[in-house]
């Protein structure tokens, strides 16, 4: 595979960590921000080397060959509308959000679920986009070449487009991931409750340094 | 910690798994069934020697100390009431059950989700009772002295009652798991999806040999 070009949407701790991971990969990507003037992106480009930019939402939506939804979700509506659907059309959108809905004084729980995901509903903002759910059930320092004793780790994904599921399996990989395909994107149905089980682990343990495996023999 | 009685509500392969196991661990294990004389449990209770015996849904919830939820989802209801709520009052019932939705050409998914769940409705169907959810999310096969590369897997519990998952996760470790308990018993609305994650793996790999665990550092 040659390396494609990398859009992220959003410049919070995952869009660092995919994109400082992609970017050590040998792949271009634009980080796409609502400022990109502003301090946070500048720095992140400049710790970043010569294969780093940002741009608006737009900008990196169109220069992106491979795109990364990395936003809150209270915000991933608005971002995809101005990234522009049209720019992601045909092209594999990689959606990392969690739907959390924060209450006071309890753990966080999901927006949508059980007959639709987060997922799902990307895929209908974009609705010519192949969009593969991954990268949501790990935190954002482990995203990228994961060490842990007894390890690869897994990396759950979902999606209705096969050949998008192999690239993003293929840049899964490359990250030192292996990939469990759970299928069509309605598998985020399963994937966002399980980023609820990572979060209740890290919760509860006080430590956030944990990643799930599927044992098998 | 004394070996508590065992009485199992069901006996399908789960049922027959987990009582087997309690009884190789010196439990007494009475299992519940609607047909105490069939050859089915008849063969359960002769291959399992002094400590295992057969009644009604009532008789083994009377004689159990701790309850095992093993039906399908479809006649839980119907046996809990058999088994009468009563009669489980104060004890710790183990809820193993998934509310699988069967559809024609699709993988299954679930009946409840989201803002319910299985082991949400046996609370209610025994509201005093201490649910605990356990024993969802791995195959009756590998309940028992699960052994996998790299294991120790891990089982994810939930359940409104310290004491109760205490207990449990005593049981559990006797049967050779790590415990991860992921709060109360809203917390089946997570390991529920976690099943069909489970099962979803299963129907693509086309193998059943397969468990969950976190890795951590």
């Amino acid at each position: 595979m040659t390396k494609p070009r990398i859009g992220i949407l959003g410049t919070g701790d995952v869009g660092q960590s995919l994109g400082k991971g992609f970017c050590d990969q040998g792949h271009e990507v634009r980080m796409g921000t609502r400022d990109p003037a502003g301090d946070k992106v500048r720095a992140w480009v400049a710790a970043n080397g010569p294969r780093a930019s940002a741009g608006t939402f737009a900008e990196a939506a169109e220069f992106a060959e491979v795109a990364v939804v990395a936003t809150l979700w209270s915000g991933t509506e608005s971002a995809l509308r101005l990234a522009g659907p049209e720019r992601l059309a045909g092209k594999v959108v990689i959606d990392a959000t969690n739907p959390l809905a924060f209450v006071p004084n309890a753990p966080p729980g999901l927006a949508v679920g059980h007959t639709d995901s987060a997922g799902e509903q990307v895929q209908r903002w974009l609705p010519a986009a192949r969009v593969v759910k991954a990268f949501n059930t790990v935190g954002a320092p482990h995203m990228v070449h994961p060490r842990f004793p007894g390890g690869p780790p897994d990396m759950f994904i979902c999606g209705d487009d096969d050949d998008a599921k192999r690239v993003v399996t293929e840049l899964c990989v490359a990250f030192g991931w292996q990939v469990i395909d759970v299928g069509g994107i309605a598998g985020a149905r399963l994937l966002e409750p399980l980023c609820l089980v990572w979060l209740q682990y890290g919760i509860r343990s006080g430590s956030w340094n944990h990643a799930f495996k599927m044992l098998h023999r």
